[in-house]
C-alpha cells in the first residue's frame, strides 16, 4: 500500500522503550508507514515538540498535548498511548472535534488478565494457595476435610460488577462451566448484556445472588469505593470474590475486615499502595490471596503493543478506522480516572 | 416403566452410608425399581451375602465377590462399586461370561478435579499462589518483576500423558485458550485422539513439545513410576507439570528433584502416602503446588454418585444398557492397578 | 507393538469392495496386525468359511456367523460389519458368552447426516428450497413478504425425537444458535440427558413444545410408525420436522398429509419405498423437501470405515478395547430392526 | 435514571411504521427518555422540520439533515437510521465536527443473514435443493449416486470476501464444523483477522485455496463488480459461493457464466434488480439456489430495532457511548455506496 511520503511518525514511548514493545518487524511497518522520528530520551520539550513532533501525523506515546500543541499540529490525525490508560494530558475535545483518533492499548492487557481472574476464582473456590500453605504449616487435611468450604465454578451462579472489555474477556474463559451469570454495569443496557449471554442485573441482585463475583470495573469520578461494608454484608456467606481492576472501587479495609472474620474470601490482583506496606495487615489475612499486580503485566502482552499500534497505524495512514486499539469515546473520556502510573 | 415385583437390590455402601451418596429422591427411586436391602453396618458376611445378596438381580457396594459368590447369585445382573475403581475382589471373568454389567461411579469426579486440574495449571503458569506465599514474607515483588518465569495458557504448547475420561474432560476447559494439545495414550488410536482436537503424539513428543503437561494417567499394571528422571529431563527448562491422577504413574522424587533445582514446576493432588509425613521435604520445595486430594472429593460429586447408581439400575431393570457409571471391560480390567482406599 | 505371527484376519467386504474402504496405508496397517485374506467374489460358502474365516481372530464384513460357524472359529475375538447397523446374522449371544466383540461402522455417518440435517432444518425454517423453486416458476416474493411463515433458529424451541449417536452429534452444530432444546428418548436417563444441556422431555412434551423437531431415533421392533397422525396434530402449527433415521419410525402417508394441509412442514431423507414410486404423491407434496437418501453416503464418509476398523483391529489384537467403532451391546441387539440394505 | 424534562425527540419511521418497529414496551422507555413527536405521515418538510425536529436531541429516521437544518438542530446528539445503512442525505462532517452520532440498525440483520448463509452453504456442498427438484421432476438418484458433486463442511478450506459484522456473525456457526477458514478483507489487519481465528490472506488465495467462499463484502465506491470472469475462473472447479451482501460487489453476469458451464455453483441472496425481470436466464440455471432477498428481513429482525434504537437512545441522554447501534465513522462514511432501498 504506498503511502505520500510526507507522513510523520513521532514516536515518544516512555515510560516504556522501543524496544520492549516494537520488534524488528514492526519497526519496519512503522517506517513503511512514515518518516519516524523517535524521542527517547528525558520529556518532550516544547522545543522538541516543535522541532519534531508538530508535523506529525501519528504521535505514539504520553506526551502532553494540551490545546496549544494541538493547535500547532495541523497534520495530526491520531495519538496512540502505549499504555492501557487515558491521561488527563490531552486536550481530547480539541481532538474530538477535528477528528484526531485518540487510542490507548489496554486490549493487549485483556487475555492475561482474564487468564489470571479465572485462576484466582478456581483458586478461592478449591482452596489450592490455601492447601499449599497448609502443607507447608504441616496442617493440611485431605479429601472431604479438606473440601469443607470448596465450591466448584461449574453451574455456579457468578456475578460481574463491570462488564467492559476485561469482563468480556473473562465470559469466554467460564463458558465451558455452565455458570448462571448475573452482571452489573450502568453503562450497558439490558440488551447487550443478554447477547453476551448473562442477565442484566443490578448491583444487589449480583451481591446477593452470586457465589462467585468479578470486580472488573474501571476506577472512574463516580465509583471511588462503592464497594464498602454494607455491599460485601450483602453477599453470601463463604462466597468470594476476585478484584483485578483498580483498588480505587473497593474500601479496602472492609474487604478485610469481610475476609478476617470470614464471611467473605477475596483475591486481588491490585492495592491502593504498591507496594503494599511491609506491615500492612492483609499480608496475614486468611481467606484472602495476595497477588502482585501480575495479572497483566505479562512479556507476551507487552510484545504485542507494537503490533496494535503498528496495525492501526497503518489503517489510520490509508485513511480507514483504526480497529485492534481502544478508542476514546467523547462521552466516557471525562469519566475515566487514571493517574499516570508508572511502568507495569 | 412397571417392574417385575419380584426384583432385589442389595445395598452395602461401605465404606460410604447411604445418606451420603443417596439423598430421598434416589432411594425412592430405587425402591421403585425394587425390594432394596440394606447392609451399613460392618463386612458382608457369609451368612449375610446367602440371606439377602445372593438373590440380587443388583448388588450396590463393594463387598467380596469371588465365583463361589457369583454362582448362588443366579439373579445377578449388575455390580455397581461406589467408588471410583475396580477392585480385585470381583471375579471378573465370570461376570463377562454371564453377561453381569460391572460398573463403578468414577465419572462423578470428571468435573471436579478438571476443574482443579485447570486452577492448578494457571496458578503453575502465573505463579499466584507463590505471589501470595511472598507478600505473607514480605517479599513480593510487582509487575513485569513478577512475571520473569510466568506464561500464559493462551495458544500455548499443551501436552497430556492419558487421555482417559478425566483427561476428556479438561480438554473442553482449555478449548478457550486456543492451545495446541499433543496427547500420548498407548490405549488410544491416533485417530480417535484428533477427533479430540489433540495430536497423538509419543511421550517425548509431548516431554519435548509442551510448556504445560496434564499427567491424567490412570496406575496400570505396567506404568507404575514411568515419568522418572530421565522424562523429567527431557521437559523444558520451566516447563509445568500437573498430577491429578495418581502418584503411583511418577517417581515422585525425581520430580522433587527437578522442580528443587528449577527445571521443571509441578502441583500435584496426589503423594506415594496419603498424609504425607510431616518431615517429607515437598513441604518444602520450591516450584511444587501441593493439594491434600482434594481435587474429585467434592460434597457436590458424593451427591451424584447415588444418582448414576439409580438412573443405571433403572435403565438395566428395563433391559437397556447403562450408560451414566464406567462400565469395566474384559480387556483392561485386569490392567488396572487399584488397591482398596479410605473413604475420599 | 509387536504381533504374533499367527494372527490370521478374514476380509470380506461385501456389500462394499476393499478398494472403496481401505486406502493402501489403511491395508498395510492392517497386515501389520495379521495375515490379511480377502474374500470379495461372491458368498462365503461353508467351504470357503472353513478354508479361511474359521482360524481368524478377526472377521471383516456381513457374513453369516450362526453358532455352527462360531463354534468352529476359536481364535475369534472381533467381528467388523462394514455397514452401519447389526444384521441378524450373527449369533449375538453366543459373542457375547464368548467375549467376542461385534462391532459397526455407524460412527463414520454421524457427522455427514448431523450437516444434512441441520441444512435441512435451516432450509425448512427459512424456505430456501422453497424460494429456489418459486423463482423458477416465476412467482418468487421479495424480503418480508417471502419470509410470512419463516422463523429462525436462533433462540428457537427445538426437539430431539431419540438422542442417540446421530441426535448428540446434532447438537454442537446447534449450539451456537442459543436453543432450547427438549429430548425424548427412552433409553436414556434424564441425568444423562441434561449433561448433554438438553431438558428430558416426554413425547408429547416435545410434539407440542418445539417449533423444530429432529427425528433421529433407529428403527426398533418397538418403534414401527410411533409418529402418526395424532403426534403430528400434537405438533405447532408452521413446526418443522427433519426426518434423518428411517422411514419407518413414521407414518409416511399421514407425514404427507400433514405437509398437504399446511400443518407442518418436513424434510426428509429416507422413504418408505426407495427408490421411491414415480408416481409417488410426495413428489408434489407442498412443504416437504425430500432428499435422496443422501445424507450420510459421501464419499470422504466411507473413505473413514477403513481407518476405524484397522485402529480398532489394532487395539483388539492388542489386548484392548475397541474405541472408534459401534459395539454391540446385549441388551439393545435384539431391539434394532435393521434389514440388510443395498450399498449405500 | 431521571431526564431533564426539555429532552425532546422526533421520530420519522419512513419507509417504515412505528408500530412495526417499537413494541409498546420500547414506546414507554423512549417517552421516558424524552417528549416524543411522531411524525408518519409523507415527507418531513423543512416547516415540519422547523417546527418538530429542530429542537430535537434525537432524531430517529431518514430525514435530510443537510447543513443547513443542522445547524438549526443546536441540540441535535444522535440520528439513528432505522435502515441497515448509511444514506447520503446527512451533512456526515458536520456531524462528526459536532459530536452528533449517527447510527443504523444493522446489527439486526447480521444474525438472520449469518443463519440464512450458512442454510445456503450448506444446500450448496450437500444438494438438498437441487435433490428436492431432482424428485419433483422424477430424475432423483439415490445414497453414493446422489453425491457425486457432494462436499462436507467439516474441516473444509473455506473463504470469506469481506469480514465485517455479518461476515464475523457467520464464524460462530461455522465453527463446530472445524474448518480451516481464509478471510480478505482490506480494510482489516492480519493481526486482527486472526483474533477471529482466520488467516489474512488475498483475495487470490480466497479464491485459489477455497471449495466454499462467503461473500460478504458490502458495497462500497471502490469495489463495484470486483468479483468477476477472471475472480470466478481462479476458483477450484466445483467450489461453491455464497453471495448475502450486495449483488453490486459481483458480475453477476459471469457468476452465471460460471455456473451454467458448470465450474462453480453459487447461491444468491441478492440482484442485480429486485424484482429480477421474469425472463432472466438466472431463473433457468444449473448449479445456482436463488434467494428472494429474505436473509435478513425476518419480522423478529424488525422487531428488535426499537429496542437497539431505544437502548442506545438512553444511553446517550445519560451521556454515555452508545453501544447496539452501528456508529459512522469519518473515515469509512464516504466510502459506502448506499441508495435508499424500499423497504425490506
Amino acid at each position: 500500500m504506498p503511502h505520500s511520503t510526507s507522513k510523520c511518525i513521532f514516536l515518544a514511548p516512555a515510560p516504556r522503550i522501543v524496544s520492549d514493545i516494537f520488534d524488528e518487524n514492526d519497526l519496519l511497518r512503522l517506517r513503511a508507514v512514515g518518516d519516524v522520528v523517535i524521542h527517547e530520551a528525558g520529556p518532550v520539550t516544547d522545543a522538541i515538540f516543535e522541532d519534531s513532533a508538530a508535523k506529525a501525523e501519528i504521535i505514539i506515546g504520553q506526551i502532553d498535548l494540551p490545546e496549544s500543541r494541538l493547535k500547532r499540529a495541523t497534520s495530526l490525525r491520531a495519538v496512540f498511548n502505549v499504555e492501557g490508560n487515558f491521561l488527563p494530558n490531552i486536550d481530547y475535545a480539541y481532538c474530538f472535534r477535528q477528528g484526531i483518533r485518540v487510542l490507548n492499548i489496554s486490549p493487549v492487557f485483556a487475555e492475561p488478565v482474564a487468564e489470571a481472574a479465572l485462576g484466582m476464582a478456581i483458586d478461592l473456590a478449591r482452596g489450592i494457595t490455601r492447601s499449599d500453605r497448609h502443607f507447608r504449616q504441616g496442617t493440611e487435611q485431605y479429601g472431604l476435610a479438606a473440601n469443607t468450604e470448596a465450591f466448584s465454578l461449574f453451574r455456579q451462579e457468578v456475578g460481574f460488577i463491570g462488564l467492559g472489555d476485561l469482563g468480556r474477556a473473562i465470559l469466554p474463559l467460564l463458558r465451558p462451566f455452565g455458570c448462571r451469570v448475573r452482571a452489573y454495569d450502568p453503562w450497558l443496557p439490558a440488551e447487550y448484556i443478554q447477547t453476551l449471554g448473562c442477565e442484566a442485573s443490578s448491583l444487589d441482585e449480583v451481591l446477593h445472588g452470586s457465589r462467585l463475583i468479578f470486580v472488573v470495573a474501571g476506577a472512574t469520578s463516580q465509583n471511588q469505593g462503592f464497594l464498602g461494608a454494607k455491599q460485601f454484608s450483602s453477599m453470601q456467606r463463604g462466597a468470594a470474590l476476585v478484584l483485578v481492576s483498580r483498588a480505587a472501587v473497593v474500601d479496602f479495609d472492609a474487604m478485610l475486615d469481610f475476609a478476617a472474620k470470614g464471611h467473605i474470601r477475596f483475591a486481588t490482583d491490585v492495592f491502593p499502595e504498591e507496594p503494599l506496606p511491609g506491615s500492612h495487615r492483609a499480608r496475614h489475612t486468611d481467606n484472602a490471596i495476595l497477588c502482585a499486580h501480575q495479572a497483566g503485566a505479562m512479556e507476551t502482552a507487552i510484545k504485542w503493543i507494537g503490533k496494535l499500534v503498528v496495525a492501526d497505524a497503518e489503517l489510520i495512514a490509508r485513511g480507514l478506522p483504526p480497529i485492534l486499539c481502544k478508542v476514546a469515546q467523547p462521552e466516557t473520556i471525562t469519566l475515566f480516572r487514571s493517574k499516570p502510573i508508572s511502568k507495569t
